[in-house]
């Protein structure tokens, strides 16, 4: 996958070379470069930004940078389909991992980062006359600007790629893979400052260990986000899934049990 | 505020030395101090993980060195209240804009990053018998690491501080201030790539321009984001904003309406 990051702060991307995206930057997985807009400005300010038009607070992106940047990044003259821009904004679509899905299955994205009030509008709007344009946010949060979205953004999708994760079944197992919450985990010594792991994780009793994590993920799940419960599709949950939350007391969907 | 962060990855953090975070350090609005989980333990190899009980992929980190490591932060000893400790997970509760205003009036704040599977459950079981705990979700997607999460947050609470921001009120007019999506921006040129900039900005009318921004606002958040128009608070609304909404064709919720 290439991806092309533009933004007035190149530094901040410094995570990107270490841990897990580092490794597949070197393997060849990810093909990443990240762009200084300032090199697309031509005062000798290298001026990015201007007051808003109908006053208010705080500064607008110019388009003119902007432009130039994607005209060099994503030249009208090229072959094939133009990438996917995408821009890391609060007014944007909800980011999440079907949409990480939907991303890491693209062979080009590219970030705009905006900083300050935003970046004029007439960029994404000239911009989606000649490629996909999806504004998107990390959750109802406000941030100094797009650049850390972009880092969040590419750790859930890169670890999506194939060869990224050691062991693919760590993807099947974890939180929002099903729609519901993972389970507590544990690791060594048995027992740490009076707190003892789970007698049954301890048992070698593979059904049991099972049905224990799916109780688990079901408590948690109804518990601490009863709207994820809610959501789930049909034929999610057995007739003992029902059995387990109905017996600590949670209400089950209509229509959401498996026949 | 004083902010402390642990991790195996320190130099992840390298982003919060620039720009607006790195100033509210350099001025001591922040005092953040970033903590190598790894000097918490004691073998040769610095080991902070183990296999998962009860089987399974991947690993989870062990106790021992996070529960040194809170020791160290805040001692059991210590005088005054104890610090919130936040642990970004995908099963946490959901980071907001209201939980960062609730996260930056409070005078301690540490983070502790799983990687892996996760953290053992121990070291929250016990945090939590002496100090506040919260797991927390930046959305429903999932990362390599708690790291990114934590600049996320610190970002969102950091320009909450007081001084942080040169003018307070990019605070107020700002998506997510008043549960509605931000109006689009624009600044010069007036006209670019055969864009032009919406007539009324340039109009120097600001009872018109202000009514202009709050229709753009209510007709994004109705379109983009029809759960947040649902979840404004009663009276948010007056009978002008209703009549732009229900002239676009979009349903208002009964209730909504100031009298």
């Amino acid at each position: 996958m290439r991806v092309d990051v533009v933004s007035i702060f190149p530094d901040y991307f410094a995570p990107l070379d270490l841990s897990l995206i580092g490794k597949a930057r070197t393997s060849g997985v990810l093909d990443l470069a990240v762009h200084d807009l300032r090199s697309w400005t031509h005062d000798v300010h290298r001026t990015v930004d201007d007051t808003p038009y109908g006053g208010g607070p705080g500064m607008v992106m110019r388009p003119e940078p902007w432009g130039a940047a994607l005209d060099a990044i994503a030249p009208e003259s090229a072959d094939g389909p133009p990438p996917h821009l995408l821009v890391p904004s609060p007014v944007g679509r909800r980011f999440t991992q079907e949409f990480a899905y939907e991303l890491a299955a693209q062979p080009h994205l590219v970030f705009a980062c905006g900083r300050y009030e935003g970046i004029d509008q007439r960029v994404l709007d000239h911009a989606a006359t000649r490629m996909p344009v999806t504004e998107i946010s990390l959750g109802d949060y406000v941030l100094f600007g797009g650049e850390v979205a972009v880092i969040v953004i590419l750790e859930a999708v890169t670890r999506l790629l194939p060869g990224v994760l050691g062991n693919a079944s760590s993807l099947d197992e974890e939180s929002h893979a099903h729609g519901l919450l993972e389970a507590p985990v544990y690791t060594k010594p048995p027992t740490w400052r009076g707190h003892a792991v789970p007698e049954i994780l301890r048992s070698g009793d593979h059904g049991r260990i099972a049905r224990w994590r799916r109780d688990e993920s079901l408590l948690r799940t109804a518990s601490r986000r009863p709207d994820m419960l809610a959501a789930l599709p049909a034929g999610v949950l057995d007739k003992r899934d029902v059995a387990t939350l109905t017996g600590a007391g949670f209400q089950v969907p209509d229509g959401d049990v498996a026949k």
